[in-house]
């Protein structure tokens, strides 16, 4: 008999259906049998009062996590979990288990704490809260895909193996690679730069590297990055109207093909405005004093806590989740940030604020020659480890930009996880590196 | 204006339109003017004879990948390429370049060396032939992506920084992680393997690494891997079954959406058969002595030549580019693969033959714990450094299997191409770490 996914056990109603996967569970109680079956999408249980129906299971050698298929009557039962339950019961073992996995994954909650789920992330990985978190990531991904192949972005992978490091010195990770010095790629950033002048318009999801030397419920060494750059762009205001789309592509995907999962794990995706409001970063700073009395003007940066009360000022003040500050100071951006031309001091860029926490940026690059050269001699920088990427700028580039997405700190702000580490695979640590 | 793109004017006959992108060649020939602009999609010619009309080209001071934008009235010209014109011009320039670029790209063909096309990707990147095959590779992983999607299969992202090399200690980069060894994967194998245990079936596109220290035409230290894993396979026949509708879901994508690539690039795509015919090892083996005279027998792997001599066998006797070799001798693959168990000494392993070239490896892999206890055994490997990939296992896999397809052969493949660094966005080799 053909398998059913679990998920799909309904509609078989009052024929014979066969489902296979791990015993989540396994209840005896007072001679009636409960089996809860888990497969790669959901769970459904089964249930019979003759011991002998549970074959290789009635001995109680095989426990959970083993590997089984069940074959059995479908019914309708409001009572069990999904809905639906199997009678009748025909049990096959396909991979028995004897040990108790470390952790117990099948109670709702996953007690561990969060060193040991992630030291056997190989079983609490799929423990169903979990692996639903999990799982939209894979969402993300291709809700961001889509929204930017829709509007004629190109994909790209590029080398995440380089011979310098993109931004700074700092923070890389360093390698031999054939006698000779590279490092580990911090971000797509010069590579996707240079594609704008082959196609226009391109995106990457993939891994970038950082160095730094901390282990906070807020930082990863290694993430997933997602990528946008494109040209012909009148200035960062493009590419927060693009970025606003993307963000609501993201949240489309999530909402059609990840309603279990959002279920699941009680998330509320946010609305996306039409139009996301802006603030000009010095601005916000005046709005920070009259509401709170704190003076951070002339602060190159915001802080955390400035971040939360414009968050809250966005919501009270336009009902949106989301928030751009605009034109923070050139001093905190790189080298090649575009200055705002009618601001001097103040640069062509952009952070989006989600909930009261940064949460992407961006903005207009640089794109002629000459004004690179100047701002890598004004940054004190050479110009010879850049001279590939200056390349493109010396053969004709459109005003550009883009921005960058963290993966994981997105899924951490739209599940409102408190540890970036429990939305990650496998996450890299200054402590971990396994498994 | 509103700007139209390249491949759009058409939809303009009548009107005027502002296309915008790179000057790709302007030729005054005796009192009449041609201006082709290359945006991120194509190619558009633009005609005057006023050379006033010329604007801020007019002084010849820009050249060839000035940025500009020209806005015409569109006529059907059968002449031009594509088949429309712009007249009745206005240019305006964007960002002028006044140096030629290092390598001419606005040929039909581009007649540097390999080194040099390499040396200056950021410019020859976007020569139309180069930019085609280069966009394929889009193509490629997004028709990889959507026929696993289809089949319930998630999209994972695993972690290129590991603790331990993956299948052997040869052949990796190795990094200092704060103060502890850390390795470059070479394959997600593992992660894969494990997170079937959790969703069943999954795919990842990303980089791998190999520090083979060897520079050929066939060859790269970076490159991208399209994987697949799955479990609740019959045996590597499943796997094979599901290799094929992804090739042929690879090979509908191309041809639904770079039917310009595939004309400019004089490609013609492969049929898949709807079963690919396949041949048993040892029998590969027998049919070449018979055939060819030459007695390969006994030896534990095939040949260049062999692998020829059998797509020819394909093509004559079966009409087909593709040809599984089922059953390689268990010596020649890595620990993991699963044995046949009718046939001692040969995996359950399979080898994807196009047009008489290795194109992709895969199979059925163990499952049961202790099968690996005893295989990392008789490899003489060590456990304690495969414990955390272990616990996938002892807790429970179905027979699973998968592959893995290298992007840039494949592309390699379907184009022609004579050396795989040309598919490649910024190749990575033994001599090769920028741009």
């Amino acid at each position: 008999m053909e398998r059913t996914r679990t998920t799909e056990v309904g509609q078989h109603v009052g024929e014979r259906a066969r489902v296979a996967g791990w015993l989540q569970s396994l209840r005896r109680m007072g001679g009636i049998n409960f089996l809860v079956i888990r497969d790669g999408w959901g769970m459904v249980q089964a249930v019979t009062e003759a011991d002998a129906e549970l074959g290789p299971l009635q001995g109680g050698e095989m426990g959970v996590e083993s590997v089984i298929a069940v074959e059995g009557m479908v019914l309708r039962e409001a009572q069990a979990p999904g809905g639906f339950e199997l009678h009748e019961l025909r049990v096959e073992a396909i991979t028995p288990v004897t040990e108790p996995p470390p952790v117990a994954i099948n109670k709702r909650k996953l007690t561990a704490s969060a060193g040991t789920l992630l030291d056997h992330a190989a079983t609490t990985n799929r423990h169903p809260a979990r692996r639903a978190v999990l799982r939209l990531a894979a969402g993300v991904m291709a809700g961001f895909r889509q929204a930017l192949v829709e509007r004629g972005f190109t994909e790209i992978q590029t080398p995440k193996l380089v011979a310098s490091a993109t931004e700074s010195g700092a923070n890389v990770f360093k390698l031999d690679y054939f006698g000779r010095p590279a490092f580990l790629a911090q971000s797509p950033q010069f590579y996707k730069q240079i594609m704008v002048g082959v196609f226009e318009r391109v995106f990457e999801v993939g891994p970038v590297f950082r160095a730094e030397p901390h282990d906070t419920t807020r930082h990863l060494n290694e993430l997933v990055s997602l990528d946008a750059e494109f040209g012909f762009i009148e200035n960062h205001f493009t590419v927060m109207a693009l970025l606003r789309d993307v963000i609501a592509g993201i949240l489309a995907a999530l909402n059609e093909a990840y309603q279990a999962e959002l279920a699941l794990l009680k998330v509320e995706l946010p609305v996306v405005p039409a139009t996301i409001p802006h603030i000009f970063f010095p601005e916000a700073q005046e709005l920070i004093l009259r509401r709170h009395g704190v003076d951070v003007r002339g602060e190159p940066d915001l802080s955390p806590q400035d971040e939360r009360w414009l968050g809250e000022w966005a919501r009270q003040e336009f009902g949106s989740d989301f928030l751009y500050v605009t034109g923070y100071p050139m001093g905190k951006r790189p080298f090649y940030t575009h200055a705002d031309p009618d601001h001097p001091g103040y640069s062509n860029s952009f952070d989006l604020i989600f909930r009261g926490t940064e949460l992407v940026t961006g903005g207009q690059r640089l794109h002629r020659y000459a004004d690179y050269i100047a701002a890598l001699e004004k940054a004190h920088l050479p110009i010879e480890p850049f001279a590939e990427y200056l390349e493109a700028f010396r053969y004709g580039m459109p005003p550009e930009g883009g921005f960058a997405i963290g993966m994981e700190r997105l899924l951490m702000q739209l599940t409102g996880a408190q540890n970036i580490k429990l939305v990650t695979l496998f996450p890299r640590d200054l402590n971990r590196l396994t498994p």
